[in-house]
């Protein structure tokens, strides 16, 4: 693992690393913070999930989550949302391909040999933080929109490595959403059964998650129709899921909306981390 | 004026506007951010002046004051560095002509006939905001690097016209500095006395301030010797001035310096404008 850069901030360091990944076939950028109280010991670690066209850096930079994590003394991680390079499969469009990996682990060509984000995010690069920083075994996840949905599913599949869960505008039913159908299409194959373990409702509907979780969304997001938040808040309501689904009034897409409720988010996985 | 975007943000609203400027003769693009106690009352206002190569958006989007700013009901304005355009002069440098306005009104050709940006940040700017949006006639300023020139320069010149002082890692003694001698010599020519009333710690030195000074550098700032902290921190001590120099233990001159303390000077800001 290479460092790429590090910049002090709210006491403690925002870094960002480089290291050849095994799961993705090429080099993989992710940023870390660790908070003050990573100085005295281990912390827990928080996973923020990306969406669609961001790296590493659009959270790390936009998203304001460092000053709660200092406060709180949680860890936060930042992986890229695709592998990423000349020699790595990639589509035009915005949604496809490089900045769209939508956490799966691709089964079809020309995606399989680098889309492995749904192993790379769970394994190798958790695997490389445990090693690597002063973290202890407690994980929380979120994201937003494309990494929303990353955080659901990841989560929802692995109640045993995760110990808290919220997400920002969450792409919440994709195998029913034009942002998912010619994803999952294109990365698994038309076979729609292969599918259903990257569709957060879906996933919930079965099995349910251990623990509540918490989920914001702005009302006047312009790519509603998109996320359909009201499938997952169905289906949770339906499984009786504890947790918060709360539609908030006047916020959009942006990360001007993820700020404004990261200190909620970041004080959310605290209290269950820490 | 025309709305180019707004974005709810901390309750309030991120707005980013438009409008043909006859201080600096081409359009120009700033942003406000009114917080939420501005649906019901007017509000104080917090000038941030940015740095070189910034437009408006850099500190708006990474710099983290709106949650502060929210929580204290301060309005923030974040003009940009320069006049713009294909009709504007500029130079191939990042640290002349588009994006580096230095805060001056430019007495030389070719740089007169736009760059007064002196006058547009202090006058014109504050007419258009002052008419436009639900804000008093308080006001603070702050800025970071050139900004921070830009802050300290107009506070100390127009003590009646803002109520409260700040800078992140401002240049201070541009009269003495490679960030100063270049802008001021082409922008007002090589008479030097007209130089005096663009360098702070000049300034510092023959008038004051009525009020108390926050300053924060990083201590691992890149561009210390630029910077020059040392002259504008003696003057202080020498004047015996009011105020706190903060030189903040491995601290850079990123937006994560600037984030890290913003809280800090929007608390100050607002202690003095509410």
């Amino acid at each position: 693992m290479e460092v790429v850069s590090e910049n002090r901030n709210f006491g403690g360091r925002q870094i960002v690393a480089k290291h050849p990944s095994e799961a993705c076939g090429c080099d993989m950028t992710f940023a870390v913070y660790l908070p003050p109280q990573a100085e005295e010991r281990a912390v827990p670690v928080l996973w923020y999930l990306s969406g669609l066209t961001c790296t590493h850096e659009n959270a790390m930079t936009k998203g304001g989550l460092q000053e709660h994590a200092a406060r709180h003394g949680l860890a936060i991680v930042y992986p890229d949302t695709s592998p990423r390079g000349e020699t790595v499969a990639n589509d035009e469009a915005y949604d496809l391909g490089q900045g769209a990996g939508f956490y799966v682990n691709a089964s079809c060509d020309p995606w399989k040999p680098n889309f492995q984000m749904y192993d790379y995010v769970t394994t190798e690069l958790r695997g490389l933080v445990e090693r690597t920083f002063p973290v202890n075994e407690r994980h929380g996840i979120t994201g937003h929109s494309m990494g929303g949905h990353g955080a659901l599913t990841i989560a929802i599949r692995n109640p045993d490595r995760y110990q808290s869960l919220t997400a920002f505008a969450p792409i919440t039913n994709p195998t029913r959403s034009d942002w998912g159908r010619k994803q999952l299409s294109a990365y698994l194959g038309d076979d729609e059964t292969a599918w259903a373990k990257y569709d957060a409702t879906l996933l919930i509907e079965e099995h349910g998650w251990k623990g509540d979780i918490l989920i914001d969304q702005g009302a006047s997001d312009q790519f509603l129709n998109l996320l359909m938040p009201e499938s997952f808040s169905a289906a949770m309501a339906r499984r009786r899921q504890p947790g918060q689904f709360r539609m908030q009034r006047g916020y959009d897409h942006s990360y001007y909306f993820v700020s404004t409720f990261a200190g909620d988010h970041v004080a959310w996985h605290a209290e269950r981390l820490t």
